[in-house]
């Protein structure tokens, strides 16, 4: 039975159970939004999972980090120690975006290793392993692309991202319309390329059912993925994206009847004044299903920094109701990411995540805020510390805590405002 | 002659000859602005610029950097490092906020070696001299604060932050209604002790045509400062804020009629779905004077980060209209900014300014996305370095450049999007 199923039965499970803990919501608003598809929760029945995560209408605004081996040199260590760091700064799942080395390994040490939920896109093995065995991911049957999914669905992966709304319509429609950036979707680029050669229609789109099939016995989200997504801030919102958007859409449909959970992904490369309108679209199109940004990037200039410019976009995109937000890192555009990048994505994700819920009302989000505050009136440093978005990095600045924690810091010295107008204020 | 007169008299001077060459508007857009107090120059006639500085309407978003001793170990060499490390990497102006060692000297090393204008918030020297002659700032006579404005002005400072709009009657305000963080304003929490100890108006409230007749003199942009910011997401837009916000009106009104330029400062920390309202208040109450914001912050929690916190919302505030912003470092909160601090910290606010000047619809801000988007295109890294917003750290990020430039980064190796599609489009 998966989760829908349960809500429908107006059964209630540990893991509703969880959620509704975790996030301090009645287990019937839970149920209710299960059932309508505006709530997801990622759990593969094969995965025994310490912190659940349940994205969507009135959740905590939650967070995505990336890691996974490059074709360059593949590490399993390093990547596991990103998966470690991702879980120490607080992201919420990561996604296992290996393409290098044994892709099965890190994938089985990932899902050992993760207290979180693990989601993947399997295209990426299914790519790899036809490269390896007939020179050319081009010649990969349908079937061998199947089977990668039932394999990782097998292995316990709580959520697929899966590129189903790219056909031969939309390929089509790419090819007319013009486009600075073409597609950057790496799995969108795979199929495009695929269906391009073969003059075949998207195994993913067109054997939907099959997709459903293997979901609905292992309870996996379908994360359907935004192939024709912008690279570029002027190919965004344009009939490309929003035409893939509207097959999503459809789609979403087709996993609800099956009671299949489903999340859609969205940009990308957006300005600022087109990030409330994508996610209104969305919400129109899918039927208020859960939406999942990469990003948005607000500008396609801040390489070594495109965690600052995605924080921009994802606080906006958060704030206008997107659920989750993939972190994007330093690292994008230029190279594989580091641990330390790792890092810094994470906390940059969780900073818009958070300013996003401050203005949804999320009161778990507007207690932190009053608590850092009236830690800073009394200038308590270790509680200022500990409220920190990242304690480690605020206690590394704050350096020598006093035996008194009541201080001025080294920014102001004596002429603190704070520590004037107690003063002040006594007076 | 001020530049306001000089506009009046339609009379065009180098200084707006080089605003307008810069910016690539036409000097009568220029003029016109000017007159009606949307744009402000920022020159005094006794400092020698080598890079102009305008903001207001029309303009590209500026940004500004924080340099200054503080009262723990002041070290001018250290503070003429930030200065350097803040032109190199692109801020528009700096503040020397010195309030430790000799300020005098800090002051006119900070002048000597910028190449861009400089501002002061003069009520930290005649505090920081008061305490040292007198044992408390809270001996202040008025004519030594404006015996420090003078000298200031004719040392060469460029702009003034004077917290002009904190009176009694705001004080009487602040103390009826309650605020969860008192007043954060360093230069606010000093006028408000002064205040509340002596009895006595503010002075640069009372004395404001001496303020005025003394900016007129040397063509200094008045700064008007918000003393009453809130400090915590709490106290945003409350009626202390509001109230203040409504004496700088009335003062940018009369400064006008005097033919002296005007900015006006604003907050602060402030929940994303405020922004919006804050720009506009500033903009109507204030005579669409330009705007120039400190963040704003949209959590109080990511203490470490703050530069991210204050590039979400400055984006967002220059995005519905904020002129300038200035920059917050990663230190606030914690500690006295470091050089590299400094420099993150520029680089946060230039993606802040240009992700709002792309909606802003800025022709050169669009132009540099497009040349990026089509070197990533063109898998030119040369030139995508070049177009980073801090082309130092994306060299040091993408690490070694083949002969060919046209090369896959580590991120997906082989897999390459762009790679892909190129290959996928030529079939």
């Amino acid at each position: 039975m998966t989760l829908i199923e349960s809500a429908k039965k107006n059964k209630i499970n540990e893991l509703i159970r969880s959620v509704s803990h975790q996030e301090s919501l009645s287990l019937d608003y839970l149920r209710k939004h299960i059932l309508s598809g505006e709530i997801a929760v990622f759990k593969n029945k094969n995965h025994r999972l310490k912190k659940m995560c349940a994205v969507g209408k009135g959740l905590k605004t939650k967070i995505n980090a990336n890691i996974g081996t490059s074709t360059k040199k593949p590490n399993l260590k390093k990547e596991l120690k990103k998966l470690e760091i991702a879980q120490k700064f607080g992201a919420d799942t990561v996604m296992d975006l290996s393409v290098g080395g044994d892709l099965k390994k890190v994938r089985r040490e990932v899902l050992k290793y993760s207290d979180i939920p693990v989601g993947t896109v399997p295209i990426y093995e299914a790519a790899v392993k036809t490269q390896k065995n007939k020179g050319t991911f081009l010649k990969m049957e349908p079937d061998e692309l199947f089977a990668v999914l039932e394999d990782q669905a097998q292995e316990g992966v709580d959520f697929f991202t899966l590129h189903c709304g790219i056909t031969r319509h939309s390929l089509e429609l790419f090819k007319k319309n013009k486009r600075l950036l073409d597609i950057v979707s790496r799995g969108g680029a795979m199929l495009a390329s695929w269906m391009s050669h073969n003059k075949r229609e998207n195994p993913l789109y067109e054997d939907f059912d099959r997709v459903l099939d293997l979901a609905h016995r292992y309870d996996i989200v379908l994360s359907l993925g935004d192939a024709l997504r912008p690279g570029s801030i002027f190919d965004a919102t344009d009939k490309i994206q929003i035409s893939e958007l509207k097959v999503l859409g459809e789609l979403t449909a087709r996993a609800h009847k099956k009671n299949v959970q489903v999340i859609i992904e969205g940009p990308g490369h957006v300005p600022l004044n087109q990030i409330e309108k994508n996610v209104a679209l969305e919400k129109k199109l899918c039927h208020k299903a859960p939406f999942y940004v990469l990003g948005p990037l607000v500008t396609d200039v801040a390489s070594g920094y495109d965690h600052i410019s995605s924080a921009i976009g994802g606080a906006l995109a958060a704030s206008f109701g997107a659920d989750f937000l993939c972190y994007v890192t330093a690292s994008e555009h230029l190279r594989h990411p580091s641990a330390e990048d790792v890092r810094e994505g994470v906390i940059a994700a969780r900073i818009a995540a958070h300013s996003a819920d401050i203005v949804k009302g999320i009161p778990s989000a507007l207690t932190w805020d009053r608590e850092m505050s009236l830690a800073r009136k009394k200038r308590n440093w270790q509680k200022q510390i500990n409220f920190s978005i990242d304690p480690v990095k605020a206690r590394l600045y704050k350096g020598h805590l006093k035996k008194n924690p009541v201080d001025v810091c080294t920014m102001c010295g004596n002429y603190c405002s704070i520590k004037l107008m107690e003063e002040c204020l006594r007076v």
